[in-house]
């Protein structure tokens, strides 16, 4: 397991950590508000990261028992630390790779996971791996974006090429920024039953200037977070970068909008 | 007033009046369910076409009275007529251009606009217009669709270039297909204040056949109903027209998913 030289295209930079937490924040109500876990059961966060999203559930579900994993210690450190400033007891931190999840089988009620599947080149053994340790008529959750989604005015097409840029880096390193459309097959085709997808809209003007800091702080922070990498590898041409870059922040301008989907799902292990 | 000559980009057929009876019944919920207005109030319906949308408005509000007006004296017959199958008695309804409206200043208490901006070569002077004949403190509300919202699964190229075809026609037609993302400029630009927007997304999968219904006999049969001018124009040719609709219809399909996204935006004038 070789935590700290992982892929990960968005970096694990100290901003990196930020923008993570703030995204984790500013989403939240949309993204996590119908998420809630009985007390006394047993909850699998599998990917936790920095902990953006640990926070959220431990809290929306303070009866119930965490274990959050992730493959990189440094992350984890980040999250222990988080959770502990929270003051926050319901979430106990192990180091794991969600295709060897080092549980027994059927050991947990419910598993819940948020912007992984989109980073892996095997989405579906993971999710496969994940069924085999949760227990029958047990849920697991899965929240994706899907890059595809982003819609704005003005529009621009340099601002699309920057868009596609961190498409194509995440696919050379195996993953799919587009995976928000096919939660519904992959959770069905891991033979989940009652698979359920609500798409969740984020959408940004004038009137709404929390989303538009969101749009700011999350989406083009992080499209500007693989510059040098989409650069060097000829992807984009500095100019293009620079322009399409521009675009985005024009979206969040006086007469701008701009609008992002997110794909929930959930499905349900067969009693 | 050359109502039957007015370029429409769907046409007026039977088979489209079909449609958009359809697509009012399979939206209705998601679009209108939160436009009611009060008893006694009077409310100009702009562009009423076949009536799809002034049933569900007229049966949300029945103690408000409303005009509805359309520029096709065709659209005008069957809307009356439905209406009157439908016993829908506080509905009037008049021939007229959106851009010159035949009433006093201050007439209306409420305007409700549903799929028409799409179609202006001037969006904003029929806004302007319409403001003139609200009362000060009324408000306005615009439905629209933005084509460019359309996502997939399986994702196609193919697919896209059908799509662009309509985007490409409306715009060649004056209109414009992707007007949705811009509703916020375009009522903040008229002068209304407290403009909110909110967008709505219809998302379809195996477990949802009536919104798969919906994108095929909507979504789909549009972009069918556009062939002939796509193709005769050039802006695309047999095979790739018809792999395209495959395409789209193969999102409909098992392991498929389809998105789309509509604006709707309020306005009030001020006091």
């Amino acid at each position: 397991m070789n935590s700290l030289h992982e892929p990960y295209v968005h970096g694990r930079s100290d901003r990196e950590a930020e923008r993570l937490h703030f995204q984790a924040s500013k989403l939240a109500e949309l993204l996590h508000h119908d998420t809630c876990y009985p007390p006394g059961c047993r909850v699998l966060e599998a990917a936790c990261g920095v902990g953006a999203q640990t926070i959220l559930l431990a809290r929306n579900s303070p009866g119930a028992e965490f274990v959050s994993v992730d493959i990189s210690r440094e992350s984890l450190i980040r999250a222990k630390q988080r959770v502990s400033e929270e003051e926050i007891t319901n979430v106990t931190f192990r180091q794991a790779d969600v295709y060897h999840l080092p549980f027994r089988p059927e050991t947990f009620d419910h598993i819940f996971v948020c912007f992984l599947l989109e980073h892996l080149p095997d989405p579906l053994l993971s999710i496969t791996r994940m069924k085999e340790i949760l227990r029958p008529g047990g849920s697991i959750t899965f929240i994706e974006g899907d890059h595809g989604s982003a819609l704005f005015f003005p529009d621009s097409r340099d601002a699309h090429t920057v868009i596609d840029c961190l498409v194509q880096l995440q696919r050379e390193m195996g993953g799919n920024a587009l995976i928000g459309r096919e939660l519904w097959h992959l959770i069905t085709d891991a033979g989940f039953i009652k698979v359920a997808v609500s798409p969740r809209i984020v959408y940004a003007d004038e009137s709404r200037p929390e989303y538009t800091e969101g749009v700011k702080n999350i989406f083009i922070a992080m499209i500007e977070g693989i510059r040098e990498q989409a650069v060097a590898r000829g992807l984009v041409d500095n100019e293009t970068w620079e322009k399409g870059v521009r675009d985005l922040y024009r979206t969040t301008e006086k007469d701008g909008t701009f609008s992002y989907t997110f794909f929930k799902a959930t499905g349900k292990k067969k009693s």
